[in-house]
């Protein structure tokens, strides 16, 4: 059955990305020093061998078992859905074989026709909420996980909706100070949730928990 | 040499304490829910055969690694330090002997005469910063290492005064959506840390971070 799951980067004071990395600054990465922050935050996973055959960074990079769930998580994904302010940075960023290669349902109140990339990614601007978008990225998911890319604040709204089945957080020892905090305005009761499975590595802690 | 370490439990979501825990709804346990949120953050500690003795619930009680890192963590403290907000709930909330059998230095602008409890723990009331707390803590610690007990104000005291060695977490999965959050109000640069251990329990995920 089709699950719903989180993988995201976090800080160790709880933050998805650091103070400063907005589209303003995106050309000035001393500002705040986030490019730096950012580095810290997603180190573990430049220089892992899945990653950079996905982006096509070229061959080498570490294999093992980050390597090989990095691979698995990927496999798995047959839709994503990312927010407005997550495709704008991306947008920019990424390569024009976008590093999706699946439906991507983009949270946004912007009227856009969909947007096909090579490799497979096309992005699709879903106007009337959530639970629309979650609904037709299962229609097109074809029984895989759907996958909730960022960010904080779609998390935050699926969190919310009670229908995140699987969290998967890799925490990373470095302390932004401020940004964009994963956990921020829950609904209560909270969702809850039991730990899976943790896999420690030595520039970042993999915890996986469960819906409860 | 003697070590200034951190030791504390964590909600998934960064609290140390849920919404609701203050010294005037201590009575009131269902406000907020506290204190399931609480006893959903402390549950690992409470069956541990060492945290039974120290607190003399009885005998019993699980054996095994979460045990003697908590042993062990508890053996190597020589002083305690904490904040005037988790002395107030403590004073109401501790046995006779109070759980430290240490000096405590308890910061506060109260003036206060020594308070000695049964068990080897004396209450020291210091009026004039947390950097004097350190020393007279030091001092105290003959060569033994100095517990950062909490609360979370206390810790980010410490930690932009960049003393803080060691950082122990608990991290629980639970998700308390509010109250008192441990990392906040962090001065730039940030303190540096690097992944020292994980021990992986089902119940909580002990990580411990050294400074970089």
């Amino acid at each position: 059955m089709t699950k719903v799951f989180v993988n995201i980067g976090l800080s160790l004071d709880g933050y998805m990305a650091p103070e400063g990395m907005t589209l303003e600054n995106w050309e000035k990465p001393e500002y705040k020093n986030w490019a730096a922050k950012w580095g810290a935050l997603m180190g573990w996973i430049l220089n892992q061998q899945y990653f950079r055959e996905n982006l096509k960074l070229g061959p080498g990079g570490e294999t093992g078992p980050v390597n090989d769930m990095l691979r698995s998580t990927t496999e798995r994904i047959g839709a994503n859905i990312m927010g407005k302010r997550m495709f704008d940075a991306g947008e920019r960023a990424w390569p024009e074989e976008a590093p999706f290669h699946t439906p991507v349902y983009v949270l946004t109140h912007e009227n856009r026709e969909p947007w096909v990339r090579p490799g497979r990614t096309t992005f699709y601007f879903v106007n009337d909420g959530p639970e629309s978008a979650l609904e037709q990225a299962r229609e097109s998911a074809d029984r895989r996980d759907i996958r909730i890319a960022g960010g904080a604040t779609a998390i935050q709204q699926y969190l919310n909706l009670g229908v995140i089945d699987e969290l998967e957080i890799a925490l990373a020892p470095v302390l932004f100070g401020g940004g964009r905090r994963l956990f921020e305005n829950l609904r209560e009761p909270a969702p809850r949730f039991r730990i899976d499975k943790v896999l420690d590595s030595p520039v970042a802690t993999h915890l996986r928990y469960v819906r409860d």
